[in-house]
């Protein structure tokens, strides 16, 4: 990606903490709390503290020196210099960069209490500032809508795993993977020969017996799958941090009449959800539509219609039926979603169709090519 | 496991709440944080909160009803009525349990400020506790020490791994496992046909390129293992939630002077260290006794000599040499903590060599046999 990027996101990131009156924002990527928003800032992917000043400046400090010499900050320092302390970092970022006394520093939502209460004491002088609705919405809301450098990486975390659906589609008909572990490794070993860092969670492959399951545990065993009956995979690829998502249902044999109307009523909802998708509709509405096509066929689904893909494989927007006495976010340009209606039934199994869904500005194009297998 | 063991547990909990004047203890595992205190209460694996009153009482509310079925208990509730919600859960149990206004009430030490904030707005009448050094460190201070139900998971957990590490050194001699993903796949693929739920952390397997970086990033991709140099596999298997660790090295090919003298120098700390893995002793003497090995060779050692494994595959306690201003532990009976000597160098690649090893009255018993592998 080009460095330029991540600048003017920094640049973008400065001119909303100037209306807010923010001097310093702290934002932390470690193993127990991953935050996004330092690989959106820097391209550094994982295990670092950033604090970006009210002027864009960006400061990494970096566990992993090797790693950050790639990345795009301002200045790059080691973080074992600070024992991986962003407390003790902060201190020396701060005293250097001359902020101002009484200046607001804005740390991240999920500090601890215990941890809010050492960032208060060691900048006694400062406002120290933890809250919801502060730094981290304001980089999930500049996260809604992907840039182009974005939208290409996502494209390529789409075709890597159409690549590898179709591939698994040819395979279970030559009886060359039997198993849900089968079909999982497959998709492992296929995502790093595509140059791809892995997947982009734990492949869910869930045969005949478990598929009813939304989501089974363990993700994936030794059990059958494409077998008799309703088998689903949901799974996705991680391509620069960027990530997809697909769920594919295979369908075996000679279905019962239940199992073709789950299968056609998830069809359904699909399609005429998916004319929903487009700049200015609420996404509420397109959640309602799949919930009528469902009810009117007796069923519910039990859970909601799509999420954002991005740094994150489950990020803003939501797309649900359910009110949470929020105003709903609208579809715009520049998203990229999921749309993934699934019904489950401990009788029949389970049916899933899900996509990722870039809307635009005449609508929508669907990046990754789902679809219900006939065995 | 016995149901017993979980009840047991609690109730030894409840003593130290009762020492503390806590009346209601708060757990909460979930997506964001992990807390193994729910699985070792109750035996339910994930996603759910616990309160443990002053009398031992176990009230889990489980995202997954099914899952928590097997689960012990003495009420288990659907956590989806509450929404997800911890605050919205414990204002229900608080009141059912009729616990009087007043009390004390901890939450998880990781809480954030503004998670804190809300629970001391839901429980005005009550005393909010967030803190170091209370619950979170009195659980782990109870899972130090591995009592029988979890050291015979943990024999299983090892003796899986060690399966797979024989059959992968079979594998690798006979040419039937050449990159690093298959290595790491194949791990996979053994470990659920093991009865295993998985890996116990992304498998690291780093061929002689990148052997030489203690974490490589990603854990394995499409490069050769096994080829000429060194080569470090470092994987470990979760059995019923209880989890091993190992770390062989493949060394391939005549190796120069330099990389000889590695390896002997990683088994003599190894062996060194490994005696004073005993009760009484303070890991920091075992942890000091390898450095002067390293020291001696003029090499040092860029991470700590080992951690306990349990629910977590890095738990405490922590084997370091480093002087971190608090008294070190001592080994007791029934830790299970790893021991893992390593050496680094980019012109060479590197050495470790990890085991298990339970603390026993007499001394130890190592329950993993990694070894340095000549191909």
């Amino acid at each position: 990606m080009k460095n330029s990027a991540y600048k003017r996101r920094r640049a973008d990131f400065a001119t909303w903490m100037a209306r807010e009156g923010i001097a310093v924002a702290v934002f932390e990527d470690n193993e127990r709390n991953r935050d996004p928003a330092v690989q959106y800032f820097t391209g550094h992917p994982c295990d670092a503290v950033l604090f970006i000043t009210i002027t864009g400046y960006g400061i990494l400090c970096a566990w992993d020196d090797n790693l950050a010499a790639k990345a795009d900050a301002d200045i790059i320092l080691p973080y074992t210099r600070f024992s991986l302390n962003p407390v003790m970092a902060g201190k020396y970022v701060i005293e250097k960069a001359g902020v101002p006394i009484h200046s607001k520093i804005e740390i991240p939502e999920n500090t601890s209490y215990p941890g809010f209460l050492e960032y208060v004491n060691a900048f006694i002088d400062f406002d120290v500032i933890c809250r919801k609705s502060g730094t981290s919405a304001a980089v999930e809301s500049m996260r809604l809508v992907k840039d182009e450098e974005e939208t290409a990486l996502t494209r390529r975390a789409c075709s890597i795993a159409d690549g590898i659906a179709s591939a698994i589609e040819k395979k279970i008909q030559a009886g060359q993977l039997k198993t849900e572990s089968d079909v999982a490794l497959f998709i492992e070993k296929e995502a790093r020969l595509a140059g791809a860092e892995g997947t982009s969670f734990p492949t869910l492959a869930a045969g005949p017996s478990r598929s009813h399951m939304i989501h089974s545990y363990p993700p994936f065993g030794a059990g059958e799958f494409g077998t008799e009956g309703l088998s689903i995979l949901d799974f996705g690829i991680k391509y620069n941090g960027y990530t997809s998502d697909m769920t594919l249902t295979f369908a075996a044999g000679a279905l019962q009449p239940a199992q073709e109307k789950m299968i056609s009523m998830v069809e359904k909802a699909y399609n005429e959800a998916l004319e929903l998708y487009k700049p200015g509709v609420s996404v509420r509405e397109a959640a309602l539509k799949a919930d009528a096509v469902f009810a009117r066929g007796r069923r519910k689904m039990p859970h909601g219609l799509g999420h954002g893909v991005g740094l994150a494989v489950h990020e803003a927007p939501f797309v649900r039926s359910r009110d949470t006495g929020e105003e709903p976010p609208v579809f715009q340009s520049g998203m990229i979603v999921t749309l993934e209606p699934g019904l489950y039934d401990p009788r029949y199994g389970g049916v899933r169709l899900e996509n990722d869904v870039l809307i635009t500005e005449e609508g929508n194009e669907v990046l990754t090519h789902s679809r219900i297998v006939r065995l």
